[in-house]
């Protein structure tokens, strides 16, 4: 017998008022990517272990939760090898390219996922970071056409809005645009990653610091003042298109891609490519409701070594971290297949779109309710026949009833009515069987009146939608 | 890099046609639980080993998925000790338990919840029986009213009937009413649970069978017979009330209930407390409209041992096992706590709903339809942006739209409209981009129509609505 009641560390439990708040986020976001003709995906949560090895990197492997094998299987003799054979879903990517390999004659050409479930890594708890949150992941697969990221940056996009967000940034940069920014400066190619993990550290520890950090990465001191000269240029620009702004970042925008384009070169094929697509992308992303979020931010990098193309990533002003991120990863799909496969796709994090809701207390009022709309109380033993019937009707109407599970007095079971904040109460009482009526309670305006049996459901109805009323 | 692109042994993937049955399914169970004032709670897949180690025996121990311990925690030197501390979630049922103990002061004292999260059994694969599995679990806290069970009958009743079965039976039995046949058999206490199992087979093995198992079991050859005698007797009652069912079971129920109490002790007041509950169940369940569905089955055992009163399980002709089933279990809630808590549950076996429902064709239509309403073609490079704004307005009005993601020839686009089966296309080229109108074709009726560009939304629906009426 154990008295250790909490959940095991880093994981959480969610009592009914959490799952009613994450359902309804997730509810918002399935509705918005079947809009754009999304569908459903679901994989398990355990997957063999060669799946997943050597997809996420050293850290990666240190933090995945692998599974002991079973009996006989089990070899401890060897040290850790021979211990495992599956392990806990790491991220909703790897099982995407693994179901798109699998099941390639199934799935249509233009195979358009979602996928909302939880993943797992033993990363240290911290706050707002957990051992098991849910990803909510979106991805088309089998194109390349900037159609696809102007799609997915207009579905985040809506998502957001219908939440009450009005104050996020797309941000949006291209991995091709780096490359060359990168070759401009001088740097080369194997310095690329290095000059990029210091880049994406430009918000936090300023110019100064990353081309300190540049120089400690093995980078010649011009390269590196060179490189970050170039982002002070375009920090410089949008200054200078900030006052123009009038709607979105629309001026800043075009400024950038002009001047980005005066320094390319004309004979290199990669690079018109590059700056086809991406003006594409910025025209597409004109005819999109919600172009005035979408914003160019050339010193946007993304962690992840994936991504080849178009790279995005969502802020809001009080969270440090991002809403969400995405990007093109046209080399990623072909892991598990002889194919290469075009591939873009977006992940939403459902807890830090939770947190901020939490704080900024955008969740509608509706979610606060009580879990029952009226409760049934018990007159006595002989009764509760009676109550169990009219409980019956009234969910037959729709409305979600509670019935008293004990003949308790009735001001005990009206206490407990006030404590769970049910609205009504219904009693039925000698005298009411006896004239087939019943005393409805009105909780929360202390009100009673006694209603004919047949007629309780409309005047509950009535009643709800006055005080429904009367709150707004 | 791997070609192993199926999901790990006894593990599904589920592509969208399945997510849409399966969530077409937990919807239902959701909205009815919700009706009757149940609220859901979600506890996470991984729970410490020591809260699940000793709950489900000595088979519960062995088929446990247990996480390997990480990093500088794993210690091979001592064999299988030393190498996990925490373990999948092996039911819903030990969760709900610790969870209660946890947040004791802030739950309801009566707590209703319903949970519907997938639990993982290392069981060997077999049809119908995976690796990862469903449970849909209902459970009342804090009462030892007959109403709690009641109620639980009907909603899961209201399941079966708004899911389409109408062929169910719920068996009814209640645990004590067993004891005191074994004990009227003459059978010993220490004996009870052989006796039971080996009931527990009647259905496979017979009167015969069982007689024969008691005996190997160690029962007396006498008491044996008298055991099993009384079950003939129980089924002979049944017969001899089956032409007079008019409606359900409630002939044999009440001349069961008849037969029963003549044998009973008035003096034993555990027998009399028995008598009460369940004559007052089944006069409760007499007010619940799924009353022609309940049965006492006196010969249903259901194999946990934990149960303390009325048990259930659910059948249909068609299949083996049950579709669910469950009882009270009053002294479960408690292993975490000092305090003992009254509680009776109920779970739905998700996958065997899904089961029956598929081999019948018990899905509605509407489930098989396209991932989208209207497919927007691209006409060239240049009129993406009109392609995208058209596809914008019509998921403002509800549509889901699929945008075709290549200025691919028309033919090109047609065709993989027709593929993925959505039943409007909508075309724009020169011509009608010059006018100010679109090309819809009706996919189904092939046939296509040129609209105004602010009639399209109107004129989709109203096409739809005509077809959909078509093919009732």
């Amino acid at each position: 017998m154990s008295n250790k009641t909490q959940p095991a560390r880093g994981m959480r439990d969610f009592l009914p008022a959490d799952v009613r708040k994450r359902n309804y986020v997730i509810g918002i976001i399935k509705e918005v990517y079947e809009k754009y003709g999304f569908e459903p995906l679901e994989t398990p949560a355990v997957e063999n272990l060669e799946t997943l090895t050597g997809k996420y990197g050293e850290e990666g492997g240190q933090l995945m939760f692998k599974i002991l094998k079973r009996g006989e299987k089990l070899d401890v003799s060897q040290g850790e090898k021979g211990l495992s054979d599956l392990a806990l879903r790491y991220d909703l990517t790897v099982p995407l390219a693994r179901v798109v390999a699998n099941y390639k004659n199934d799935l249509p050409k233009f195979f358009k996922r979602y996928q909302i479930q939880p993943v797992w890594r033993a990363d240290r708890p911290a706050r707002g970071r957990f051992r098991e949150f849910y990803q909510c992941d979106v991805d088309a697969i089998g194109s390349s056409s900037m159609v696809v990221e102007a799609e997915l940056i207009s579905a985040v996009c809506e998502i957001l809005q219908r939440l009450g967000f009005e104050d996020f940034i797309v941000r949006l940069n291209d991995r091709r645009i780096l490359t060359q920014i990168v070759k401009s400066a001088g740097i080369s190619e194997e310095k690329s990653t290095d000059a990029l993990v210091a880049l994406d550290k430009l918000d936090k520890i300023g110019s100064e610091g990353v081309e300190k950090e540049l120089i400690e990465r093995g980078i010649d001191e011009s390269e590196a003042q060179l490189f970050v000269a170039m982002f002070e240029g375009f920090a410089g620009l949008e200054k200078a298109n900030e006052s123009q702004n009038t709607s979105g970042f629309d001026s800043f925008n075009q400024a950038f891609l002009n001047r980005w384009e005066e320094g390319f070169d004309e004979n290199d094929l990669d690079e018109l490519k590059t700056v086809k697509d991406f003006r594409q992308l910025i025209s597409f992303c004109e005819n999109i409701s919600a172009n005035q979020y979408i914003k160019i931010d050339p010193s946007l990098a993304r962690g992840l070594s994936y991504y080849t193309g178009a790279i995005f990533e969502i802020n809001v002003p009080d969270l440090a971290g991002s809403l969400g991120g995405g990007g093109r990863y046209d080399g990623l799909i072909g892991m598990f297949g002889k194919e290469q496969i075009p591939a873009c796709g977006f992940s939403l994090g459902l807890e830090r779109i939770l947190v901020v809701m939490e704080e900024r207390g955008m969740f509608p009022e509706e979610l606060e309710r009580a879990s029952a709309d009226v409760l049934v109380t018990i007159w006595d033993e002989n009764s509760v026949g009676e109550s169990l019937k009219l409980a019956n009707e009234l969910r037959q109407s729709g409305l979600r009833v509670f019935v008293y599970p004990e003949a308790h007095k009735l001001d005990k079971q009206l206490k407990y009515a006030s404590q769970i904040n049910v609205p009504f109460v219904c009693v039925m009482g000698e005298n009411e069987l006896k004239e087939n009526k019943i005393t409805l309670k009105n909780m929360q305006k202390r009100e009673q009146q006694i209603v004919a049996r047949e007629e309780i459901v409309q005047e509950i109805k009535r009643n709800a939608d006055g005080s429904s009323a009367s709150r707004k």
